[in-house]
């Protein structure tokens, strides 16, 4: 398409492990100017009640990323030929002041949106999604088709802190970054501290599908209704790498046996085509709890498979619009 | 329900990580009386005939437990308002004496049993749960649901040594401990000594199904089976954590490819409500051999999932005996 | 059957942490002549283009392959006792020269084949398996069921270096070793380099089967149509460790998530059963990016899996024959 | 030598794996009163700029204590016979609140202190030492040893955070806990911000040994200018583990390599006899960077080293006033 | 010297990771006949009361014994050239029986004793060094050279268990396998059960060198002392990994800070030269306690250190006799 | 002072776990032109006749170099203020082919000298410093001061391969490239094939100093040889991380116990302080086989160390030239 676009290294000339490490072999850039797509880090934690570790996540999942390639097998969409994709680097944040860190991650995410470039976002824990939402929900609330094994709309911790990754989306459908009418929850498992944990999350509107009913009707039913819920407008995409199992996701702060297999993860990502994304992370990855860059790999691909669906969606409106 | 029940934790209150590591984060107790359910260690792997280290699989448990919560998500099941609950330590054990050792397992459950509460215990190697039957089942024999990719009724190995943990069962059975037609394994799988060396049990009446049946049948068909075998009367069920797959579990002595996943085995233990559960055991949890914990939280999860249906049992003995 | 045959030691007699490591506990010889099937490993990875490693596949799966037993619990086949089998030990490498070390593994290869033996390999990288094909297709062109996630027809590297383990299969078929109608892939995903990535193939008449479609259609259909392929005529086996799941097989040098777990990959060894394998082998088990020996448990097993449908159909041949 | 005095668990009876796990097996206690010295965990972690994890320590910690006896071998103090010594479990902590987690730990200190109980800490990351030392020296500076590779007297990071692990002791010199005159630092060295970086320190009057000085004089030289400068007055002792070196303390935030063998740190805990330690702590182990538990095993060893010249003490003021 | 003496694999030929794994890369044999030195495993830990593992200390101690040469580079000593040397494989032991496990061990070396060969082991716990000695001292008391962290003579466990890996030189003296005055230990350390613990080893006439003394004292001196004790008659050198310390060696059972540099134990190794050695070991090897084989590469390479000056006096004696 | 020189990220801005992973956090930059030094990764191992993985080790060392700070806390020296330093990125290499490989390393190199820059470079295995040498020495041989536990001057291996990781400084004389009356290699140590292995090296006028040697001089007395060998000439740096310990460098190729602890290669390195260094290495690291990241902490801090006496030279040098 582009050939101004940025390119990945390629394998065949410089192996994988050579090279400086950014994610998808990228190009590192200092300015979003330009760019469809940005990728950027999110390395922080600071809301994380019991493992900490997911601040290292940005850059584990850049060194797995170079096992990533040009074109994705089943829908060969080709990312980097259908948008302009650049590693943007980490945002800046605060490992010692919680409020310090959320204001410096939402300037950072601002200024990727202010310049009309779509985030996709590796974390850090799941709070660093209520600045990303902050800054993309600016305008009016979005959607969000979110993949946990936990529904995080709890209220408060440790007496009443209310910011933890335990609370990102009470506190964003709070602040009106969210319609909760268009929030769909996919893989709530585990015990719970209540019998009515999610009854606030339920009345205020969102769909919390159980990985029990997932297993029941399987990815494309449940991803039809996923697409109902987002209704065809700006909605967001959360993966929290906790949604998988621990077989193949053990690098996490809060692990939860009975989790999707990489398998059912990709074809719901995929099911995603078409959905209109305004931007996209994966959290929790959790290096120090990792086991052989597993989790940090499956982070990684996770991270291509929504590359592959929101580049496409840019191919498709730049096509429209005649233009690339 | 009943406010003096033991409590665990709070983990809004006090994190996972700080406190002295129990089950479930309930308190210690030095006896039983008082007590619906025991959870108690038996860190012993004097019949391992291979790789040992089961041992140490009560601390790992009891530290991975702390991940748990107090309701179940799906049967809603609240365990500890429904029972009083606690952790008794672990038993005695011996280390270097097989006899003594088993012999002190037996005094150790024996002190529950007698107190009338139930063991849910945390091997150990499956040995262990010969003592344990010999003081459950003292009085007359009582039915067997044995997840476990090994049958475990093999007859003696190095010599004449009819004690390993290759061979609980068939000593269970030719002690009067379990009633064989009552007896049903599901799981069982992996290359075998002989043709015929699940013939014994078979004689005996025993129940066996190979992970090849169950995949073809399901979990649904299986447990319904399992509890026609188990029908109605005093059961015992023995998890041994090899029946799980090794993505999920490696930290085991005897690992067998194509096990279940986490899901299939939290759907049958889900299944055993209503069963009559007289005790049960998670066991061959070997910590040396386990990576990044991921063994040991499956092991403290199927607890916590045995637990649940333990505890509604008690609830509905309670609610019909005019309360707690 | 033969009593003459070699057996493995005997684990209710010698424990399997104890005596010498070789493949299924068997005794180790030095010449072929006599054998059925040799069990033979090819320490070498001169053909990786990015993580090293599994010129240490040999030893560890010899050291697994210590939990194997005797018998096949589905097919009940014994292979001991209807073939001649033993560890070759490894053939002659050279971690240095990658001509010299293909030469010297189809030299070691060769003597195998030309004492009428079927080997039965344990690499290596994919590489080795094209001088195992310059020995076993030496003749004429065999078929070829290969498990994998990666196709290996791509061209040149680094260059123009023609021979990598991304390249066996289209150099195999160049050199006429492989009738690329008789050829079938299964497990083929992850990102691709090209979207014609796999035009070459295809067109040479090769069968690609993707993961997905294999998740569409099943182990059973897939492999009616893998023995349809083979069309009863000699057949080489290739089983890339990297076809399975990286959740049960981390230890490999491109792992690609959204794999075979291994219960469909032993579903689909166990329906090999009376194809004419003429060779076969386990290739990319890499030690130093394993976790728990997981990935080398499950390719010993593999192996074991191999092992029986090769010794089925010798003793089929053998009973023909009259012999044995 | 009293016979009512709490004695850890006789591993001559039951097995060290066995049994819950408190630090050197003693029974946990819920309040300090009647104790002499209080083992107490501090799971806290908020002050760390990089790699966090000590939150972990104190369980790790409790874990390999488990390897401690009861007499030391050299000193032949037996300090459960001299003092009355307990494990007080964990103070409260926030893992999200900065402020509140200092003022939760320092209110846990202060309970013992006001009981006349010395505490022995395991932290926890070192600016857990500043709470501790505002309950210690709540009625005036005490002096300190301290054993690190860094100095920890930085002023402020990321803006203008004064509260983080590289500050607390300017923090304590600041706030009047510390006589800046008798504060020694010992083993410092690694790469510095600034040529000046340890003026500050200087210009109070702290007195500074690098690694390099330690290494010319040795372990009784240093130590003898150590017991000067606490010149026989109320002196506190810090030992960040990552004084020891990488190759034996590997779990640790900030590792600097060319640190103090535990030899040599055994060395000069030992000479710390007759000093009047008012408490003590143990900081910087963080077990999700820790290989194999060694980095815990030696921070136990340390607590033990420091709990006998403790109990010493503790032994010649009873004998001194008539007493035990 | 004897061309026709066992040689290793030449690693110039055959790179270090291929090939069976045996001791130094040595032929295999199944008898004793016709050596000098036997390698011998005793893959064995059924007196270990804490950590268990030493079971898989033989194969991994063959393992890493690739990565040994041919001459020792300060000695210059050839072993294989002045000694015939093979891997005897591994005596038969059980791992269910403590009494049978103690009787096949010592069958098994009597059987190398009677063929006149020295025996060089690798355990296995320090338990086995027992049955070791009663085939080794079946005619009379030898003398015996100890490193060890741990006297090993305490007298029972767990109620009366006389036999295990702590006790094994009190029961050798009383079985008169050992003339204590010619009985020395080196590197002891760790806390102590009990101020008099050494009493009764000291009242035999062992002499005990505490780590602290060699420290004191240096290698040189200590090992005159040592070669005082032996007296110049049979002895036998007995090495417990765990007297490494565990910055090099953390894979064993009984782990202890403040141990011997690996340099410290070679240089004590060599200055054996000369002393008549009956036989030796290395125990205490834990796999899966290890990390990265690094305590398995140490016991290796003392079993190459041992066998040097094993060579070196079997070359002395061939040359005194009139040669090869 | 130059404050147009390139500065590292200020860890008290950004925290260390965050951005993007360059050498020292310097700058990546495209060209050498105007540095004075250049940081440069090699990562390659095709000369590795064992245990690969050194490729990996640039990657691995520059996340480690995250921890490393901008002054020298014992010479004061800054580096970033006396010299123009960033990262050069990866040189091009060829993991399949060796003579491309070696030619592509050359070439990399040769455009840094051409640049008048001095390159210290990150390896890959020990055959990486040939090519370096080709383009250092390209005008005249070179003095070396080589710290290593191996000669590394053997001929030939697997036939006649004269490439490999164990023969570059053979190959290096012989180039022409070497002065080897100016060549000293410190810490030889561990088995050697042949009795007069080091004969060749020795008559070239080659100064090796076992390790035995060094511990009884110290590194002051050895140094000052060093220097005297150096003579005042152009000289080449490199460090061999097996020269160090295993027990603080586990991550290498060929371990060989009894290595230099951290503190003694740092006081070598320092001692290096005046010496004309015309280009520097620290070779060997090994990722796949480090634990806990300590082989690359060390491979980094080792770098940094060489950093300041290379970046002090170039102070000195402007400082004459009346420069800066």
């Amino acid at each position: 398409m582009n050939a101004a676009f940025y390119q990945p290294v390629d394998a065949a000339v410089v192996p994988r492990f050579a090279g400086l490490s950014t994610f998808m072999r990228l190009p590192a850039v200092a300015s979003p100017v330009g760019l469809d797509i940005a990728l950027a880090g999110i390395p922080w934690d600071g809301g994380t009640t019991n493992r900490a570790g997911a601040r290292h996540g940005p850059r584990e999942m850049r060194n797995q990323s170079s096992l990533m390639r040009r074109v994705h097998h089943v829908s060969k969409v080709a990312p980097f030929s259908l948008a302009n994709i650049a590693d943007m680097g980490d945002v800046s944040v605060n490992p010692i002041d919680l409020q310090d860190g959320l204001a410096r991650i939402e300037a950072g995410m601002a200024e990727i949106v202010a310049a009309g470039v779509l985030p996709l976002c590796a974390g850090g824990d799941h709070l660093t999604t209520l600045p990303v939402l902050r800054a993309v929900a600016r305008a009016r609330p979005v959607g969000l088709i979110h993949f946990d094994a936990h529904s995080d709309t709890n209220d408060t911790y440790f007496g009443q802190n209310p910011y933890t990754h335990g609370t990102p989306f009470r506190r964003a459908i709070e602040e009106g970054l969210l319609d909760p009418r268009r929030v769909i929850q996919i893989g709530i498992r585990g015990s719970i501290y209540d019998p009515d944990e999610h009854g606030w999350a339920r009345e205020q509107g969102i769909r919390i599908i159980y990985m029990e009913e997932f297993v029941r009707r399987g990815s494309a039913d449940v991803m039809a209704e996923a697409r109902d819920v987002a209704g065809g407008q700006p909605t967001y995409v959360t993966f929290d790498i906790d949604s998988l199992d621990p077989s193949v996701a053990p690098g996490t702060g809060t692990p939860e046996i009975g989790g999707f297999t990489t398998r059912e993860a990709q074809e719901m990502l995929r099911l995603l085509d078409g959905v209109d994304i305004v931007g996209a992370d994966v959290v929790e990855v959790s290096p120090p709890f990792d086991v052989g860059g597993m989790t940090a790999l499956a982070g990684a691909t996770m991270m291509f498979e929504l590359l592959c669906v929101m580049a496409a969606n840019v191919g498709r409106r730049r096509a429209t619009e005649g233009g690339a």
